[in-house]
């Protein structure tokens, strides 16, 4: 587009108001306070004359971007479940109260690349939001040591983390002692990602430990892992009933997996809850709509994308910060989707 | 964050290469061809030394920000469905590979106030994805007349617009074909958002004409508005089959509400598709995994996404536009939830 000559002047002169009371609205400055008429005055002479203040040199003046980056790691799982978008959306909701904009960022590694370069180092971002992280990230360790303002959902246990996460473990015991109480022994587990991701692998250790407190050991032959689609929920089922027949309850790594047991169970001629009970994990918004409504574990998307993002604000603005490792303890919630055998 | 006083030319001396490859490689440039082993070399030493090209100051100079928006009109869809963010992500892709960042914006309509001017007046973008535009939205008729680089996903009509939307009517005509072919003659529909909506009020009326060519007539009892949710569609299938108990086929305004559907009509003791037939819309991930697998409309989020990104491209790049209007054709496909009377 072409520059247009139109100084804040000339904007100024049409609203009536000073120079620096342009600037003051146009910048989006709390510096004073203004009425909501004055600000719309000043908009619309902005509009009117087709000026524009620079935000590229409002940045350089102020030294900041007012931009922070959410780094999804694994970005395939954004087109298939519900857990991403939520948490998203309660980010985005902070960081405009806030006056942030947000850069959605994905991952792709390459070998002796360090793929936090192009957006820190270029610093258009004031601050970075890591959903999932992966423990053997040395780059986002070094990043975290560097003291750029890392918050993540998830944690990979550094001592410098800022993080939020779930602490899940409560849920799954109860989620097992339900299960084992309507009389199952027989069951099978679909983690809803690879044995890489932390918190996939961290969930089915407790699940072992806690089916083992029941003096239940879970069958390596029922464990199939899914990733995040309800498609690879429904092949995994396929596969796990071909070679555990006598399966009686599944473990599904998340809401939208459980979609497909039940379709594949169904398929096989097989009925939720009456012949095989399933229990999801997440609480998507579907969960509870379904046929049968789900039997699940609320893992609040919305309130670990509100706490990530308040705490990077409360870094960027220098604030201290109480907790760093704030947790949420996910709760278990039994609908109809389990029966006593 | 504290300045750093390193200069482009220590991370030139450390590197071992010239100051202008240095300005190269930190700003992406691709006016010289350089070899990754270059690349990385640069990045280290500015790494190692902590220096950071200043964004700010590069925009400047380019006048561009290589930043695109992408704005919901209708946020609260966000959670509960999974359609945006199948288009997100498709979005996200091609702008990625182009090298442009994506800002991920939602609206707060106040009055009097122009929602777009916060965005495009202070130029942090350099142009805007427009999801689901609303007919009447006098703002955004204004922001394409003032020749703002602006790309809908979705048509309001206007001349000078440019777009890519779905062109739904022949998909319709095959889904009401199939279920009136199967015997169907008392049937409901859930559209998946009010009638102010624009696509939602194109569907119902094509839906209408579709039947109405059958010789069959929608009772304005038996349609009821719902929100994107798979709750909003459990809700409006209680009141639909209270209102009307002798349905036997129901369209649903998209798949997640089609799981609604399903589960509200089995909370009922019905069966699908023993008792009701479902047909949903949009072919969701999910939607071939589900019990049962899911009748619905193709409505390909992902070519939507990709090629509304690759028009804004376009047009930030200065390049012609053959085809200002491109339409998408979605293609019915038939699953296993109709069944014939």
């Amino acid at each position: 587009m072409k520059e247009k000559s139109v100084t804040s002047h000339d904007v100024a002169k049409l609203a009536g108001v000073s120079r620096s009371t342009v600037s003051h609205v146009l910048n989006g400055s709390n510096a004073v306070s203004l009425s909501d008429e004055t600000k719309e005055k000043v908009r619309k002479a902005a509009r009117v004359l087709g000026y524009r203040p620079n935000s590229a040199a409002l940045m350089l003046k102020k030294g900041t971007t007012d931009t922070v980056g959410l780094l999804i790691t694994d970005r395939d799982s954004l087109r298939v479940d519900g857990f991403i978008p939520m948490l998203h959306y309660a980010i985005a909701d902070v960081l405009r109260r806030e006056g942030y904009s947000l850069l959605l960022e994905t991952f792709e590694r390459r070998e002796g690349v360090n793929p936090y370069n192009d957006l820190v180092v270029s610093r258009r971002i004031d601050g970075l939001l890591v959903l999932s992280p992966h423990h053997g990230d040395a780059d986002l360790r070094n990043l975290i040591e560097s003291g750029f303002p890392v918050v993540m959902i998830g944690s990979i246990g550094h001592p410098d983390e800022v993080c939020v996460f779930s602490e899940t473990a409560e849920s799954i015991d109860a989620s097992v002692a339900h299960v084992v109480g309507l009389g199952h022994r027989r069951i099978g587990c679909i983690p809803f990602a690879p044995i890489e991701f932390a918190a996939a692998e961290a969930r089915l250790t407790q699940l072992k430990s806690a089916l083992a407190a029941h003096e239940i050991a879970l069958n390596p032959r029922a464990i199939i892992h899914a990733d995040y689609s309800a498609e690879s929920g429904y092949a995994a089922t396929i596969s796990l009933m071909e070679d555990n027949p006598d399966l009686t309850a599944i473990f599904a790594g998340n809401d939208t997996i459980a979609l497909g047991v039940i379709g594949a169970l169904n398929s096989l001629g097989l009925s939720v809850p009456d012949d095989v009970s399933v229990v999801g994990f997440d609480d998507l918004p579907f969960a509870a709509y379904i046929a049968p409504p789900l039997t699940t574990v609320r893992n609040d998307a919305g309130a670990q994308g509100r706490i990530a993002a308040e705490l990077l604000v409360q870094r960027l603005k220098g604030l201290p910060i109480q907790e760093p490792r704030v947790r949420i303890f996910p709760e278990f919630v039994e609908r109809a989707s389990c029966m006593s055998l």
